[in-house]
């Protein structure tokens, strides 16, 4: 793999490995994999690695693991203060200890569900290390796109306007940037879900909707969200809306 | 691989492979191409399939190969019923044929550059094939995730609103649409290049926008777009406008 170098330091790998099919590695991260001497992943503090289950198959047994479990997750009000620095410095700490690696001149690869640059916590570690490190990002399959391919579900073609939102927003933003949308992807779904689906209806979107839950998952569950009986759902699962209403 | 299956017919298989980098082809895809009966692949009339270059090396040599032209390409107006008459007979033409082979009970790949159902030619064979068909889709890496990781760009964080634009849009909608979105891609770049300047400059995002030539090929070409000295680009370059302003 190529990159700027410097003398005598690792490097850094950010290695998307897929939304979570094993399946769905890339040739590029397999080999990421069988380079790094260090593997570091996040993890929800106390729980295994969604990322690190993903790739276990392919771990050399002589590999050095860097766990780093988030401090907080849902605990703490994203907007409070001491959220902030709470997270902030986890990420630098984090940064700290995959430096001590690359000073060694160790090649570590962070482990990133989905792609790495597109909402992944990895980026919070290569805007601190990617000034001083040579650096390489491996793309990889989104969570986004496992979702529309496990439903079989088109979402946007053509000249379609294709937009990305996050349930956190308010409810009026929410049918407006809905409603001016051909196809959407709305995240962080949760305890969103009533407000969401009130968004959907104002903008004209519900009958289109398609709710999937553990979307790449042998036991995903997909139904369109008119039909969804109740408004409980996971923090992460996803409501789809299709665009190319006009197909030929 | 699952699916509903129907008694003495093959399957078909939407298969991403990627951006065009040979090694961000999945292992998922590559099991398809091994158990694939045919490998159907579009390509520009007169020219080489670009999906089939970026998996010439994985082709059984006993596989069955379906190339499928397109009648035309940027030779008439994409508004005009002529174009519109061209191309849905093609797409069904194209569907029979491979249908042929799927009541012939064999297992026919249609590879897919990029994700299969994001902006993909594929959907169009989808559509008409999957209601009678059994069918699977492969998701593969973006060319948009492709880009964004060759520049070593983190595109979108947190609650960031994401969007996707054609550039075709008129220079006042696109304005309204990039000042509207956290982050941004914008896609058929071509001739709508100096259009598409005005309208980053009127929405405020020109001095954050990178502009992206062959993004994962190894001759890729990578410049903040206010330092790019003409408008002259290729229809497949994009433009990428990165959200997550306040990075912590």
């Amino acid at each position: 793999m190529s990159g700027a170098g410097q003398v005598n330091t690792g490097k850094l790998l950010g290695v998307g490995v897929g939304p979570g099919d094993p399946e769905l590695l890339t040739l590029k991260a397999m080999r990421a994999l069988g380079e790094a001497d260090v593997i570091a992943h996040f993890a929800k503090a106390g729980n295994a690695s969604h990322s690190r289950a993903t790739v276990a198959q392919h771990l050399r047994a002589d590999v050095t693991e860097l766990a780093l479990p988030y401090p907080v997750t849902t605990e703490l009000p994203k907007c409070s203060a001491q959220y902030r620095d709470t997270i902030r410095d986890f990420y630098e700490q984090a940064a700290a200890r995959i430096a001590a690696h690359l000073d060694a001149g160790r090649t570590v690869a962070v482990l990133c569900e989905g792609d790495p640059l597109f909402y992944g916590s990895y980026m919070h570690l290569h805007v601190r290390l990617a000034p001083r490190f040579s650096t390489e990002i491996v793309p990889g399959v989104t969570g986004m796109s496992g979702c529309w391919s496990a439903a079989g579900m088109p979402i946007a073609q053509g000249d379609d306007v294709f937009t990305v939102l996050p349930a956190t927003l308010p409810e009026g933003e929410l049918a407006r940037r809905l409603a001016d949308a051909d196809a959407a992807v709305v995240m962080k779904v949760g305890r969103h879900l009533p407000k969401l689906r009130r968004a959907l209806e104002r903008s004209g979107r519900l009958a289109r909707a398609i709710y999937v839950e553990r979307g790449t998952m042998a036991d995903a569950k997909m139904i369109p969200l008119a039909e969804k009986p109740d408004d409980a759902a996971p923090y992460f699962a996803v409501v789809l809306v299709p665009g190319w209403e006009k197909r030929s």
